[in-house]
Parts: structure tokens; sequence; C-alpha cells
């Protein structure tokens, strides 16, 4: 019996990801779509190369009071703007939100699939965590776990291709020719998602997070997030790396590397790469973690997370291999 | 039951993306791979992603004469290799050459799946088409079916990210630095695909193709093949766009679309996009298709060829959503 | 004693590589910059790299009633806009427009200075030639001119980088990740620089351009025109080439080559490269002409302009080599 | 009367931009080029838009024995391939090696210009810092000469756009396909750069910099280098940004900025941007360096080394602004 599902914010890049691994999900039938900026046009208009079972579905303008019957909704709406809308979602109907307004909020469970599965299966309201987040949690959970570094001591810079700023983004700011052929630092030392992942950190280590360096770069590319992460522990690269497979072992999404992880290995996949490069002498510890941030940085964790509270096999609709080159 | 795969060529883009299909595929499961840059190397060193259920593989060398029970053998080896490579292969192996050198030979199927697929099921030796003759000829064929277009008198401007160069293209004139930012046209009045295009247009048309004219250019960008085809013929284009819905009417892989298509509407699928202008008065028509080099110029049509050959649903495995952005 | 000059437009990508250029320009010296986006804000913070002499320099609100004195006039403004915002220019400010609203129009000369330099001299009103133009007219006029083709059957298939599209063009359609990795044609048989292309393929030829085909493709690039042009006529690759060469003898700017011209080879110059491919068997023969959009395409063959009606040397502030990678 | 000019190594990226350089210096004159690839080649052959004054100079194959009179000599080859080659130039040829191998040898001024102009004056051999070391140097010297920052505890995360890995890295690794779309860290705890930018923190502070982290990253873009460095500190923003403006006045090619520096604003030009963030309750300084990697990173701080040692004015030829977009 199939699972009836609906999208949010189909018009955005979380949105259009969803309905692309909803659609070849084996479990999950797509029944409903709502977007500010497609509302009124079939999906085929938005997404030519939709499946032809998905052509004709015509996208509406969203209404929390007029949805069809769903068990699932994933919500991919502008950071400030879910809150409001999926407040009246009814209360039979899961919700995944990829945006960023239910994160560490009372009621919904976060969503950091890999390393919490056991909460998140069973939940109605799953905030999925933000592409930043994913890379670098991925990589920090095994070491703060193992207490192999200090929480209170972590410097973050994470690099990101441009889908991560969002449809919304397309503006002259990050029109085609000024973002190509150049590399840009932005937010420095107040970027939205610092308290997300700092948060995490301590609830992962027990510990303080007070030294938190965060500084996220827009980088020329479309898909990808790698965050290069600057710890201080005494321990060695094979340390951390063991300690990283033993905490994923049994686990589908995460593979630990020998080598530096590059952000194409994940291209339109929900996997994470992880690695490290540790020099104990030093007390130093670099820890480097690689996602889509449309994949594990959203619809893909965000598949991830329905199936778990659904009660289906995690990896459902997510086992196709990465796209290369 | 499944049914046994090999591919060589692996190291390829070519055969990376058909390890990547054959992944995902419900009947098929790949037990030898073979390459010369990775021979000796697990599939899991050359594809970090690769789903756990093959990461272990050992790529081999490609030796005819020791190859386990197979039923399907994908082959994409650089042109000019896989005649004598192919030619003591087991006759009870079915092959589909992705490479040049079986097209339009005897004993071997033109593998020209959305048009002619009566041809290949039941065939034990398939010819794949090159990327540019899969663009070109899937928006000239329901032209040159019904007579719309003069055989003789068509220009073929066609257009290909840089994975259609192949690794081995990978030298300094395909360096990132010097390929990136630039648009290049090459091999002018003498390309190697012009001959199976003309042969193809006159078995569809049953006229000389005696005027062809095709240009190919190297764009920067990975994946993508964009054919802008000039033709001579007196029909409007509502005349074009209803005699393609027509002609790929039950076909499952070609979209007839009323706007001009974008190759990356077809990145990472097996899908061919066509559409047309046309001008009676000027007695013009330009037709346009767009695939994914790699998908339906490759590796995605080889699947599709394989799946016919094997009497499978011609959609097994090939029936996901390109990816966007 | 230096010229006095000004720049309407200056926000958008055609005013700033014109201040580029002026700023290193041995004879002009930049006085006044008018702009819509960036009105109020001085020149170093819209060009964080402008040479210090400029950079204090406050870009106004363009009002041509409150202009200083002023020798020459840059005018990079949307098409459309320019007609009616230079109509009350003082008759005495020479103005080179950089924009579409003035080319054949009366009391306008066409600034096509590589072809006819001696029209453009004493002139005090100069429309410069569209990035199309310039890059097909570069490859066209010495087979028209000595009557090598048809003028009346020629089909130009064209490919820009997206900085042609402009910065108004950043809206989601260019945005980066929607035209990353993505080749899309667009103005099929009613591009609005069709006009400009046919007269002046009548005032080189004599003859009638009916049956003119122009169909532009937008390239995944930030810089660069190609113009792929397929002719009749019954004339040698060399006869052509050479044609070439006598054709712009003494002519700076443009370089005939026998390999195919790659975008690259322009950037950031005001150099047109042309080369020919040619059959005469096939009655076939093939121009390409490639410029940068933002310079032999706009800025560069306005300065190159600027530089004919103010009695300077034709290549002053215009002699540097292209950017290369 | 004009400088004579010679290059080695004028196939590569490094070599090239030298070229584009000293072709529009006022004072050089180039009158000897010699290279590996492009030996026996003419100018105009291996770059197409050369200045017509150079296009029919023979590139020769390198003889320190056979070299005309030069006055200056550009060198850009492979590090390790440098120190034989230069060994035997006569001594009253002044060098300038852009390549790695004479940093920090006893005879060679390390060219660090910005920073120790007065040291370079003089010299007749001097090695140009490489293009990390020139981001990142740029960026700490205010720090380091005012004691605003721990000189033995910094993490320096740079990223290069790929010419950066010179053309002998255009092997698969860097083919296009690869590349694109992908961000790629190596290097790590062992980056050859490290030693040269150790001594000079060194020098620059009176410390040791025994805490030495550096994390290279290869961002898919052809030219531009980001230094983003997290350095230990109890000072405001504005003081370090105060501390730069003092240490940078009256030099001409470093601009100290309020706003995070992008690659792009240096692109084709010698000038280094730096910024900084910094919360002293938490001890942090994050200091910004951005070059173009072929111009202060490469040819730029080469030719503005040759005018010091040449007594000319610092910034001949190189006061052109960058390319934008």
């Amino acid at each position: 019996m199939s699972i009836r599902v609906g999208i949010v914010g189909i018009s955005g890049f979380g949105g259009g990801e969803a309905m692309r691994l909803v659609a070849s999900h084996p479990s999950f039938e797509l029944i409903y779509a709502a977007g500010e900026g497609s509302a009124g046009s079939r999906l085929v208009d938005r997404f030519p190369g939709v499946p032809a079972k998905l052509a004709e579905l015509v996208i509406g303008k969203w209404d929390p009071l007029t949805l069809p019957k769903l068990d699932v909704l994933f919500a991919s709406l502008p950071t400030g703007a879910s809150a409001e809308a999926l407040a009246r979602v009814p209360a039979d109907v899961k919700i995944v939100d990829i945006g960023g307004d239910h994160r560490y909020v009372e009621g919904w469970a976060y969503g950091l699939a890999d390393v919490w599965p056991a909460e998140i299966g069973g939940q109605t309201r799953v905030a999925n965590p933000g592409c930043f987040p994913a890379a670098t949690l991925s990589a920090l959970a095994p070491l703060l776990v193992n207490k192999l570094i200090e929480p209170g001591n972590i410097v973050i810079d994470v690099k990101t291709g441009i889908s991560g700023a969002g449809r919304g983004g397309a503006d002259s700011k990050f029109g085609y020719a000024e973002s190509n052929e150049n590399l840009q630092p932005y937010g420095l030392l107040k970027h939205v998602h610092m308290p997300e992942i700092a948060t995490t950190i301590e609830r992962l280590s027990g510990g303080s997070a007070a030294g938190l360096v965060f500084t996220p770069h827009l980088v020329p590319m479309t898909r990808g997030v790698l965050a290069t992460i600057y710890c201080r522990g005494r321990v060695t690269t094979d340390r951390c790396l063991d300690a990283a497979r033993r905490f994923y072992a049994n686990r589908a999404f995460v593979r630990v590397t020998d080598r530096p992880p590059q952000t194409k290995w994940a291209t339109g996949s929900n996997l994470a790469f992880v690695s490290y490069a540790a020099d104990p002498e030093r007390n130093l510890v670099i820890a480097m973690g690689v996602v889509d941030n449309l994949g594990k940085g959203a619809a893909g964790q965000a598949v991830q997370n329905a199936n778990l509270i659904c009660g289906l096999p995690e990896t459902a609709g997510l086992d196709g291999a990465p796209v290369w080159p």
C-alpha cells in the first residue's frame, strides 16, 4: 500500500530534489505539490524531465486547510516562513521540515538521521538539519562522542555550492556572471547555522561549545558542501578513522575514507563522506565532511527521516550511486 | 532471476555511468568489471560512492578468454579499440558496444532504441549510437520519416559538454584551466560521427544525405549535448511538433516540447528532448535535440538496448528523474 | 591634454568594462559616472579593484541637464532606455551608445569600426554594434564584400556567455544554479539582433539578406561570443582566408587564423578572431567569428569608436593582450 | 631606453601571464622566450591574441649558455627544475624566479614586495613568493608586525583556482570533467608552501610559528586564491583594519576592505585584498587575503619585483583595473 506524499515549496531547489526522490521511491506516491513561484503550472512545465506518471499534477497554492488526505508532507520553505505555514497542518499528517524554523523547537525531533536514528522513528514532526550542520556534524560526531577532541575549541571552515543559497538567492548577487569564477566568504561570526551546530556539539559531547567558530564560503559550483574542521585533540589519524568506522558501522549512508573527501563524490546522493588528519604532537585534529547540500543536506536526509517515521527501510528510494562526473 | 552483467572500460566516463545504472537496475547484477587505468583496484577505490554491495569488486585487466559466465557485457572502449577487444567474446554473451567500432558493421544491430526498438529485441550484438547521433537523430527522425524536410540539405551545429571528449581527453587540451570559460569548435568538415549520421538519415528518409554539414563544439560544462539542426522544408512548427508527438507516442524516453530544450533538462537521465521552430515561407525548419551525452548518448541508451535484448521492460532501471539543478 | 569622459550605465557589465578601459586609457579621464543600481556609492564600493585615482568618484543618478563639461559620453543602458535618456545630451558632447537603440537610426553612425573606420571619424553620435553582430559581421564582411558567398542564404548559429544577458539578466532564469552546466537556445526566428545583421549584410554585399537565419544560445561561461555561420559559395578555405587577410590588412584588431577560433583567445581584449572552412564541391562555406562580448562586443569597440571620433590612434588604451587562462 | 627581458617557462600559466604583463609594460621589451612544450613555435601560435609586435618571436629551448643579452629574466619553471636551470645564467642578468626553488635560499632575496620593498631594490636575484604565501602573508603581516595575534597559533585554510596546479596539472586529475563541480582538499599536514609561510611569519613576528596549520583546497575556477586564517588575539575588527591601513599606507597594491574580499575582485590584476573579523572576548581574529594566483601570486608580483630591482616605478605596467565580471 503506497504512502501518500505532499511537497510544499516545490519551486525551490530543496523541494525539487524532494520531488525527484519521491518520484522514484518504492513506497511513496506524490499526490500533492504546492509552491509560490509555480502555482497553477503542471509539474512537467516546471520539471520537463519529470516521470510521466507525475507530469500532469498541477502545483497548487499552499493552504493547510484544503490539503488532500496525506500521510507525509515535506516542507521546503524559506527560513522564517515554515513555522506559520505548518502550524495548522492536521496532526495526523507526518511532517519533515527541510527548512530551518523547527530545529531544536519543542515538539519537533531533530532529524540527524545517521547519528540518532532511534530518536526519529515514531515521531510525527521532524526538523531536518541544514546542509552545513549535516556536513559538519557527520564528521564531528564520532570524535565528540568518543571524547577525542575538545568541544569548546572547534573552528569550522565550510564551503558550499551556490544552490545552497536557494532559488531566492538568484538575485544579482547570485547571478551567473557575478558568482562564476568567484569565491566568497560571508556571514562571518554570525551565521544562522551556528546555534544549531553548537547545540548539537553540546548534546554529542556533554561539554560546552563556547569557542565555536564558523565561516561559510560560496564556491562557484551548483551542488556540494565541504566542511574542513580544525579541532584540538591528542590522537592519531588512525584513531579518528577507527572511531568513525565503529561509530558508523551498519549505518548505510556515511562513508569513512582514508583520503580527503571531494564534494563530487556525493553529487545526487544521500551519502556523507568523512575523513580525518591528525597530529597528536601538535594537539591537532582536522575533520572533514562532505555532502550534497540538496541530498544529505536537504531532500535526501528528509526522505531518510520520512522512511524512519513511516517504519520503512531507511534506504528506501535512496540507494542510487552518485552521479559522476 | 538476476542477469549477470560485465562492464569493460569502467575507468572511463561511459563505463562509470554504465556502472551507476547497472547498480540500481532491478534485474542486473554486476559481477565483472575491467579497465585499463584502474585494473587491480576495487570499485570503491575508483567510485567512492558506489553502493556497498559492489564496493569490494576488484577491477580486472580485460581478457575475453577468462571471462566469468556473463549474460550481458557492456563495452565502453576508445574508438578503434573495441573491434579487436570484443572479437573473441563467447557468442552466448550478449554485447552492447558503447564505443564506435561496430556502428553499421555487419552482424551488429544499430541500437537507435527510441526509433527502431523492434530491430534490437532478439539481437546478441548491438552497437550503441554516439552521443551526437543520439541528439541529432532523435530530433530528425520524425521529420525524415514523414518527409517534412529534404534529407539532402541538413546543417547540424552540435554542442557537447567536455565529458564527451572522454577521460583520455584529459590532456592539457582538456585541462580545466584551458577548457573553462572557453568555447571551441573542432573537427570541421570531417568529424568521425558524420558517416553514422548520414547513413541513418538515408535509412530514415530513403533519400540521399549528400549535403550533410556537421560542426561540433566543446562547451565548458561536464555533461549534455544539444544539436541545433537547420533543414529545408515548407511546414509549420505545429506540423513538426505534431509529427514528433505521433512518432514518439508510447515511447518512454523522448519528450517533445513546445519551447527550445535545455541540456540541463536531461542531466543524469536517459531522456531525449526534441523541439522545432519552422517558417514555411522561408522554407526553414530548425530541429533541436537534447540528451545527456553519458545517458541517452552512451550508458543510458546502452541499458535501454540491453533491456530490449534481454526481453525486459524497456524502462527497467531507467525511470529516475533528471538531476536538477 | 586629457579628454573628459563620462559613463552612464556604469552599474552594468558593459559600463563596468568601459570604466576598466577608460581607467587605463592614455588620453581619457573619467570625470563622471551615472548608474541606476549604484547611484550614491563611490566607484570603489562598486568596483573594489578600481585604480586609486578613481576610487572616490561618486556615482550619480543620470540627468542630462546637469552634466559636467564632457568631451565623450559612453552610454550602456538597457535596450529601450537609451533613446530617451540621450535625447537631451548637449550636442557638443560626443556620444558612443553601447546600447541598442540607435543602431541604423538617422543621425547616428553605425560603429562597425574594423570594417568602416572612415565613416566614424568626425562623427559625434555613434551607435556601437551588438555583441552578436560584432562576432558575425567580422567573419562575414570579407566574404560579402568579395562576393564569395550568397548574401541571401546565411545561417548564423551563435553562442554567448551569460554576461551577454546583462546584469538585469540576473533573475532566476540567469541564476548561477540554473545556468551552470546548462546550454540554452532562445529567441528562435525572432531575435532582436537580426535586423541589424541583415541590414549590414545588405550594405556589405549589395544584395538581399532575405533568407537570414539567426539562432542564439546561452553558454555556461561569463564572457565570449562565437558565431558559427553556414553560407553558400563555391570557394576554397584558402580563398576565404586570403580574402580576409587582405580585407583586414593594417587593421589592428582582427586576427585571421587557420584553425577554428576559441572564445578564450579574446577574453578581456578588443580583438576579433575569424576563420573559415569551405568545400567548393558542396557549395559550402563555414565562417567563424569570436569576440569578447564585453570587449569588441561592447566596451572595447566603444573605446575604439571614441578613439576614432576624437582623432586619437585607434589602438589607444586597447593594446593589452587577452587574459589567459 | 627599453629594458631587455626574457622569459623561460613561457608554455606554463605563470610564464604566459608574465608575457601578457611584459607585453604592455612601458619599459620592458620581450626579446627572448623559452619553453619545453612550445619550443620551435611562434608566440602567436601559442597565444593567438599576443600583440602584433611579439607575434613572430620564436620560442626557443632553454639554454643558459646561448642567451641573448638580457637585462631581466623571468623564470617560471616547475618546482625542482629552476635551481639547476638558472645556476649558469650570467651574473649580470637580473633574475626573478617565479618558481619555488630559491625561496629563502642564500643569495636570493625573498620578493614579498608589498611588505619588504626596500630589501628588493638593488638585488639581482629575487625569489618570488608562492600564490598561497602571497594571499596569506598579505593578510597576516600587519597583525604580526603589530603583535596583534599569536604567531604560534595560526590555522590557514586556503582555497585556490585550478590554474594554481599548473599546466602540468592537466592530467586526468585536473581534467575539466573531474574538476568541474568539485571541491578538493589536498596536501593535509604536509604542503610544500608551509615552510615558506612559517619562516616569514617568524621574520615578521620575531616569535615561533610552531603551531602552524595549513590546508589547501582546489576550487572549480580558473584563477584566484582566498586564504581564510584563524588566529588568536584579543583585538577588535577595527583595530585590525586600522593596523592594516597604516601598514599599507602608500603601498599601491594592497587594498584593505571592511567586507570580506572575493577572489573575483583581483582577477587579472596585481592587487591583494585583505580584511578582518575579530572578537576579543573569544580571543579570535579571522584574517582574509585574496589574490589572483597568476597576478600577485605569480607574474604580477614578479613584474613588481623586476620594477624594484630595475629602479622603475613599482606600478609600471601593473596599474590596470581587474577584469570584471
